[in-house]
């Protein structure tokens, strides 16, 4: 009952997908299709999984992630009639036995999210011919990118995160505000008068980094780009290394896509009381290494909180280093999903018509599909935006006009 | 155990209060004296109460708000010895007899929120001897001038909202971070893009608006006031009647401490999918009854939403009407609280000093009171700043010093 | 020609001193009475004088700051035949001499802006009887409350400054502005990616903060007040002592109406190329004397920049440590002037009308002045807003409705 | 005098170009080599033109602007040696004419601004042998996609535009900053509590935007593109088309590189006293001949101000409805100019070094110049950053690594 009402819930506030939906289920793109999906199992993604389901696909949908999976639309889904294999808290065992039941349909296109699924498909599901997939994060198309460079990619894959109805919104907006309602709910602190670091400035860092300061935090922004350092500088926020950061830190929080950005050396410079969250996709961004070495004692101080006793200090831990926003929130905002699932049902649809074209490779999105979301988007919120007039439209052909 | 581990984390982070409680430990301010409180019973009011019982006071608590007791704490301080009388969800009629409960101690100190207790010692409990007392919110001191003015008041009461480091924290930043918590909770929709209608520019309503802006909505102010009409307007928020914002409105939250803001006239008026929130002390400025009037069904569409559907469209009230920071979040953030609840715990040590040279009035905080506690917190924040020179003290005096 | 204009486009942008001058120029409430005013002399003071004189009165004006005098406006003002006694760059003298010139006159009101009419008033002028004024600023009050307490004030004063129409538009959304458009126009260098420390956290300073943060500054605040330190802190800023603050700063703005915020302490640990500047009335915020010990040379190497070369680092001092909205920049924006002046203008006919039940003390402004300004500016922006209904006032007056 | 103090004043604060100025002292890439430029003829565009020339290049400027000449500082160029021709307030026919002497040279490479002198190149001077050039703005670089795509382009251009030290600071900070400080300026009024229209949301548009709220504005946005849109919403914008915006505007700012922005149709619904300003290269983005067309009378009211009186009502357009920026302002801040200009010196001498090897199309300028810029600006401010680990370097590598 309750996982059918936050079934309902996204799907009333999903609007983009509604309008796909309501296609899909005329035109049917996906009829004779099997899809295999791994994402973070919650309302969101279910109505995506129910859309491509509706589409003509059948589907197996299992977990990315062990701990943020939403059991009641696990249940709900199933009651729906869709295979899903997922369960919160599953262990590490579990959650590779549901990847393999999704790998076992034989599926024709995949829909990943951290590049587990496609590993297998290069590892011990190497046999399995694939027409083409999704990948949904930087730190998965940052893999993708590593194997097509050393020629090992077997089959085509898109870079959904780089659709800009993706990224600059999904891991702005979106990641901005349900990391800071996971570290609010997880906490019950205030974040104004707080300093908080933000390690890494991509398009996540900047999002926790602008709603961090719209909620009153003094933000420190540590990067290891020079350009994205004097934009975060520019924005206002002060750059240090993470070793001068970690001093004045009340909070930290990290968004690289890259390991070990929090580890021994910083731990022991850490404030007593300083609280650690992590934002990117898997949990080694802070090491939780680093403090187990370093505690003498550690316990569930708070649902989502685990406070590290060092003797000299005390330190808390969000969500045990794992995606503060699915373990203590509720993931992206639903409208903000919206755009990003319209992106992978639109993208996924583009496989199953243009598989034949397709090489090997790490594709980026078709602008066209880019604009449509945009499009379908604009029309939910009720926005009208201007047109070019026939003048203006020559005038942009047009290069011998002059001051 | 999760009630003690609530009322560990929140001590651990209110450290004015652990000052003041240290101090009271020795000194005993209340010994002798009964102290009877009335206010959201949560793990930040539980340590209060537990610094006024360790000041030497015997102590009853009770609920100011039928939804916002947390059981787990309710347990935990009875664990600890305090006497509770509080339960989620209680009854209108338990939620009295709980207040009861308090005055048939025959408190000589009451710390009120919302002035329900304050309202029963001058109607059933008259008979009551008490020599003061402090209110919490601009609610209920609304109420005590009234009574002051008509000359009923029958014992002194401080204006604790009225202390600068009350309710310019609490009221501002603690509401702002609360409200948005809340509502991000109970909804999972984005902030950002929404047009948000804010009834109140008061210390609550600028707080919430400031933090609507922070997170991406675009901001549309009601008031009464002329003065804060063109505060709002020059702080960047359009400013206009509730019955031209309702139609561009995706959400409205009300904070005015007035009754009926959103009425019937404007219900009508409202976009399909308008989601209504509160974050004044009563329930009744977003009018339920004309919601129940214009509806043609309700439901519970998701824990926290009631969708109201009204035939051509449907409208969502979050936690029935009541303060949606208590009810779908935690309340004020655990440090915010430390101030307010700093300025409470010495204030009615100053009444237990200072009862016999009171009069039957609405008394401000005293100004010393309010440094002690800012000083208090600069500290607990590591935070130093400047001090006159001697030279400066002596301009400061001067008055013939010129261009 | 051009100050004719500067005091049409002014005008045309003053919408409720255009409302309070038609009411004046029909009912002439200063007939018979003589104005004396020292104010700095540019367009939108010339209309106040303006105003003032066609409600009847003879007015006198000077200039209360050497540097901030439009000489193309005071030739205008003297063209529509007013009396005015000011000059850009005047001497020290000059400036004495230009506000006797006003004293000669014997006036009966007299607007003064920080205090050396006043001064006057109560030294060499003390023979004078005046029937009451109004202080525009903070430093002035603050002088004219020393004189209350001290007993020596011999005439009534209005705290201009203290209305709520001046001091929380003029002090912060004026000073805010223009100081930024001073500076901008001094250095023509970026603001975006520069620390900057704000020297006091009043309304002036906060609205400095603020618009330094809008325009991408990291802002460091002193003060000496507790309580505003953690208001600045929850805003985001961090804060600390001078001392501190200035080894990080790439820019310091002082205002404070206190004297030595920058001394010589802080100057030897001033970065190379730190720029300087004043908002506050005084130009003893920062210390020349200091500068000029310290200096082993200066020149001017901008417009309004002067260079002090200390050997070791070049320190940069805008406008001579004055005001820098007015010696760079064109002083407040006219609508915010507006609303400041309506409040002169409107305080002074009050004077003129209650002087005789008005005694030697400093006086708030009538509340029924404040309100009728903003209602004024409300109407003048096109803004509506709410009224309470019948029931809501009821409501307002009762105490015994509940929970 | 003032002009060479204007030159040492920008050259202090041009951190990047003085350390590449050292290196060319010393290297002379430009020998024997030719440099016409064509830009916006102020201090810190003389700084680039003195380096080149430093660099061992024999160099001639003209303006690509006729209203944006600061002559004071063509006088200390010329005193410094350089061939200028440029004059503020030029004529079309002078404009001509000093570009002509710039070609009249036989430049071997072309700095350009706007587009004017490339298209002199393959128009009249289409003769003149070029080894490559550069194009700074957006609306030049449009145009030589055109001729790209035509295939008329007939050397090789740098889209200096592109690099992301030149459009992520120049365009959105500079722009925002110096059209703000130009507005302000030109008059006097206050950006809170305005309304104020942003046309375009391309990188300057969205620096103004940015910049507008941060000084208290209400902003809309128009545009064209739908992703854009969408983000202007979510940033918390409005957005709609201008035939709407207009009507509730106090200011409309163009910023598109499109002309037409501001037409007829919009003129009329305007409400009084409407301002407009333009940030885009050309004069044509807010339709003059509209104006005229429908104005019974224009006077300049205030410097840079025009007052186009239509009958029914008041509209002002500020500088001629030119970039605002640079005729009523001083142009970009000068640190963001340093970073624009260390690009095109390095561009310029990447040319001086490659040509052989590049072909008539548009280049992107190569990624190791931007970060070569990006690491000398990180170290004139004084920061650092963190550098990746040896076993971060290699996770960086590796795709097999999971959940």
């Amino acid at each position: 009952m309750d996982g059918q009402n936050k079934l309902d819930w996204a799907y009333a506030h999903m609007d983009v997908i509604q309008k796909i939906r309501e296609r899909f289920l005329k035109e049917k793109p996906f009829e004779g299709l099997k899809i295999g999906m791994a994402l973070h199992v919650e309302a969101k993604t279910g109505i995506l999984a129910l859309t491509l389901r509706d589409g003509g696909a059948k589907v197996r949908l299992a977990s990315c992630n062990p701990l943020s999976t939403d059991d009641s639309v696990v249940e709900a889904l199933r009651e729906r009639g869709l295979e899903v294999y997922a369960k919160k808290g599953e262990t590490r065992e579990e959650y590779y036995e549901n990847l393999y039941k999704v790998l076992e349909m034989e599926p024709d296109i995949i829909i990943d999210d951290g590049g587990d699924l496609t590993t297998l498909l290069h590892t011990s599901y190497s046999h399995i011919p694939i027409l083409g997939g999704n990948e949904e994060t930087t730190t998965g198309v940052l893999r993708l990118k590593v194997m097509e460079r050393k020629g090992v990619l077997r089959f085509p894959m898109f870079d959904v995160n780089d659709a800009k109805m993706k990224h600059l919104f999904d891991n702005r907006y979106g990641t901005g505000q349900s990391t800071l309602d996971g570290i609010m709910s997880a906490t019950n602190l205030s974040i104004a008068g707080k300093i908080v670091v933000v390690a890494g400035y991509g398009w996540c860092g900047r999002g926790i980094a602008m709603r961090l300061r719209g909620m009153g935090a003094n933000v420190i922004v540590t990067e290891i780009d020079p350009v994205k350092a004097i934009e975060a500088r520019m924005d206002g926020f002060r750059v240090m290394p993470m070793i001068d950061a970690i001093k004045e830190a009340d909070m930290v929080i990290t968004a690289t896509g890259m390991k070990d950005i929090v580890r021994k050396e910083h731990i022991v410079e850490a404030k007593n009381e300083c609280i650690f969250a992590n934002a990117g996709h898997f949990d080694n961004e802070i090491s939780k290494n680093a403090l187990e070495e370093l505690a003498k004692g550690k316990r569930e101080i708070r649902k989502f909180v685990e406070e590290y006793d060092l003797g000299n200090k005390k330190l808390y831990l969000l969500g045990d280093g794992r995606l503060i926003n699915l373990v203590a929130g509720q993931g992206h905002p639903v409208e903000i999903m919206d755009m990003s699932f319209a992106i992978q049902a639109l993208t996924a649809e583009y496989i199953a018509k243009n598989h034949e074209k397709l090489e090997s490779k790490v594709y980026a999105v078709p602008e066209k599909i880019d604009n449509e979301v945009a499009w379908l988007k604009l029309q939910a919120m009720g926005v009208k935006i201007d047109k070019l007039t026939e003048e203006q439209k020559r005038y942009l052909e047009e290069w011998k006009e002059g001051t």
